[in-house]
């Protein structure tokens, strides 16, 4: 219990750990003594890069705020947010493939009435969108909740922008028709580099990589009786698709944004000017009867 | 490039990170993302759960500022700091054992002369600290740095409570005479729980640790031509010895603080009533040719 060396310290906080009353809080705290050990035995650091490391995280911390959080973007450019995904989304064939959240989702975004232009008035070539939600049986979903929010066209979400927008754009909660149907209306939403003025930056940097997401619009689509589907749909022939900073590009998930010419637009619309339009079906899991 | 599952992900990661330009960035990265992966894979985190290890970082880094240091705290509590000790001093044999920094060192204390004390009338049991420093070969070092920090009688350091102290006390730099000898007085130090008021206590109160320190004296020494030494002297017969909740205690390290009756201290000084007294010779490694 004292004179801990590097063979003999790991075992001892091992032992210290399994005191937990909790069996979950045990096997988490025991994993995470032995792979961090095994990380630290493995790279061997220098009293300098330990304190190297110590900094990175403070700093890490202290850039996150309620519009920032630099530890869910470490999370995400390590690919650990698309392999927590995959494990928890084992077994789910048949409905739409997840993908990250991302750091740009806010709770309880404004509810727009179907067929509303979401983008307020921001600059960007037109998108009109519309698809389906329906269980994986095929029985379409009336009045589920679908979250959207998107980049505008020069890549930055609304919450990098609050001063100079005033307030929310290109994000809106919108309920699904008696058929399971949405539509509607915002503006082209452009690749972007993840905010890289930060830890996450210097490190993607350090690594040699660029912080650039294919362009896409995000997800998050409630229905009762079902799994929560949290996904994007990417614009098919994005120059990013093959090197998402944060992992997250699936074959399924990419589609045509169809260019238009001036003219009627899918909900009678008549529009001045080329406009794009974006459909996609969305299929959910129904939650088993156990976990109902 | 695309289409990442929980098994093609990581190496998916290592590719990514391969291109990195410093080979010592490329190796700790790749061993990141190998580990972190692992444990993810191991644990299988459900999605709730990865929202409370990302708010656990959050918080913890919330929690540091220029008077506390959680990230620190949290590599001491889980062993992580004496194993990277450990790591950074092998093939010290003869030297002095090292332990760990903690969180309570300022750099560049007030330089205190031999023979002061450098408690400021704090209340507590009077302690007269003396020793040498030398080299591992037996050779005084005159005019080595022996910087020394301990806490109160009831267990705080100054940092923790400079609102009621109105500065700084019981921390001081020393330099050793022409024969290698400091002494000093101060009061003894006290057992004590490292903060544990934030993330990292939230952390042992789960795992069903205690956050108890034996009593000890903290002291970091420079001299010209040597390795500095990080380490403590614990205070024997502490009951916390063997269960320091940083894994930090060292038999070598562990020294009686003899209890003395009123009278004459070693100094000369006349002692009006009871005082303790420490002593320890410290040995510090020459460095090589090559590192000088
Ligand atoms: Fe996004
Ligand atoms: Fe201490």
């Amino acid at each position: 219990m004292r004179n801990f060396d590097e063979n003999s310290i790991t075992m001892a906080v091992l032992d210290r750990v399994a005191n937990a009353s909790d069996g979950r809080t045990q096997q988490i705290s025991q994993a995470l003594v032995r792979h961090l050990h095994a990380f630290v035995k493995e790279v061997e650091p220098s009293m300098g890069e330990w304190e190297a490391a110590i900094g990175f995280l403070t700093r890490t911390g202290h850039m996150c705020d309620d519009k920032r959080q630099e530890f869910i973007l470490l999370s995400d450019t390590l690919g650990v947010s698309m392999l927590v995904d995959a494990i928890n989304h084992r077994g789910t064939a048949g409905a739409t493939d997840t993908t990250v959240l991302g750091p740009f989702y806010v709770q309880d975004p404004a509810v727009f009435p179907l067929g509303s232009d979401i983008s307020d008035g921001m600059k960007g070539q037109p998108l009109f969108v519309s698809g389906t939600v329906s269980s994986t049986d095929g029985a379409p979903l009336a009045g589920a909740a679908v979250d959207v929010w998107h980049s505008d066209e020069d890549g930055y979400y609304d919450v990098q922008q609050m001063e100079e927008l005033g307030g929310l754009s290109m994000r809106a909660r919108l309920f699904t028709d008696e058929q399971g149907r949405f539509h509607f209306w915002t503006i082209k939403p452009a690749a972007y580099p993840i905010p890289h003025d930060g830890p996450v930056g210097q490190m993607l940097d350090a690594q040699g990589r660029h912080p650039y997401r294919p362009a896409h619009v995000h997800f998050m689509i409630h229905a009762e009786g079902h799994d929560t589907l949290v996904t994007h749909v990417f614009v098919a022939g994005d120059e990013y698709l093959d090197s998402d900073v944060v992992f997250g590009v699936k074959d399924s998930l990419i589609q045509e944004f169809v260019r238009h010419f001036p003219g009627e637009a899918p909900d009678g619309r008549i529009m001045g000017r080329e406009f794009h339009s974006l459909r996609y079906d969305f299929r959910l899991k129904r939650l088993s009867a156990s976990a109902a």
